[in-house]
């Protein structure tokens, strides 16, 4: 049986039981915005990071590398997040990837689904840990010092490679309103995340005006039903936390 | 026309036309192993970093984002090394990847494909980042504190990140002589790159008493014939850098 058919007969077949492993200030909401796209009922099961920020031992049941987002479905334990939307998309959904014989655009989810965690990701992260090198807590007569070593960090590699990236990403969006085509795909779902926390920490160079195409995306993918549904959920799950 | 039998239609078809676009310390050698791997013919297109050790602005030629490695396709440009490695073998070499039926192994393939960067390669890049801070020139009195900056990331965060992604890594190997199963997959080449790294720089926590696995491991892939063609080209081409 091929992955097609396969999906297929997923499709049409009784609907699965999937639960959602989910911690905060985690990648996990983007599953959720998924799932609520493919209407799949799916169970929400919570855990907390620890006071030290990290995630709690407890997600090592499901996997022993520990880390949220994870997906069970139908007791398959599926990890790292863009697999987590190929294989939900793949067995539950194709719909939301462009179909074969849309050569370019087929080659551009398949690029993106790889190239979010793969590419943009590491950027992003160092532009956090040069932040978190910033706000190191050392004598303020020796500031000057680590804010030297991280602005190196930022201004010989890390911000070169983000206005590069986010440029490009920008060009994506010349003629066609999501990522992969005229309609949302896996792709959109997994640049939501590095995408809308650069409009929420990247003020250096990240603004409407340059990006007028990103910007619009985000305010185009927030006004969806099913965003505002997970969003919805996992609010009301936060604020129990 | 579905993937798999555009693989075998490919397969059986006339040899394409390959370009491999090389860079000086890229990952880009993980795919002339593959291509060798795949009995393929390929062109090597070889390019020198700056003297910043960045990527010359001639490879954006073929790429807006300018990253090697890069493939050309008979005319088809992929990048990123995932989706390269992945396109190579669904379209020329499917027996690259376990057989969909061979459920259990084809999920960890799935995974590994996304893992490897997603995941892997992130704490791989910080603790490079680490080695830098450690190393920044700074005054002599002024060490301390860069180094404070660069050990309080490594112990907190980055170390126990990759003792336990090295451990996970070493239990996939209990009882399976590859990544994937019985037989050496792209995940074994995607892989080839990190965790030869972590054997020359990780001296701190890798080691052959800790991952006697990993270590064999390395020894295999590096007798298979394919793995030293690769080897012999690239070392020919790098002497005329």
């Amino acid at each position: 049986m091929t992955e097609t058919e396969a999906a297929a007969r997923a499709t049409s077949s009784s609907k699965p039981s999937i639960t959602l492993i989910w911690l905060n200030d985690s990648r996990a909401q983007r599953i959720a915005w998924l799932l609520e796209e493919m209407g799949l009922d799916y169970e929400l099961k919570v855990y907390k990071r620890t006071e030290s920020h990290q995630a709690p031992d407890e997600l090592k049941k499901y996997h022993p590398l520990g880390k949220a987002p994870i997906v069970v479905v139908d007791g398959q334990v599926v990890v790292e997040s863009a697999f987590i939307v190929e294989y939900l998309i793949d067995h539950y959904h194709p719909q939301l990837k462009p179909a074969e014989s849309d050569h370019k655009q087929y080659m551009q989810y398949r690029h993106l689904m790889h190239y979010t965690e793969g590419s943009l990701m590491p950027f992003m992260l160092l532009a956090y840990v040069c932040m978190m090198i910033r706000n190191t807590p050392v004598p303020f007569f020796i500031r000057p010092i680590t804010g030297r070593v991280a602005d190196g960090l930022s201004k010989s590699f890390v911000n070169p490679n983000l206005v590069s990236n986010y440029d490009w990403l920008e060009s994506l969006l010349k003629d066609q309103p999501f990522f992969a085509g005229d309609e949302l795909t896996g792709a959109d779902i997994m640049l939501s995340f590095p995408i809308e926390s650069a409009q929420e920490r990247m003020g250096g160079f990240y603004s409407k005006e340059r990006y007028p195409n990103l910007f619009s995306w985000v305010e185009r993918i927030k006004a969806r039903p099913a965003y505002k549904k997970a969003e919805e959920k996992v609010s009301a799950v936060e604020a129990n936390l």
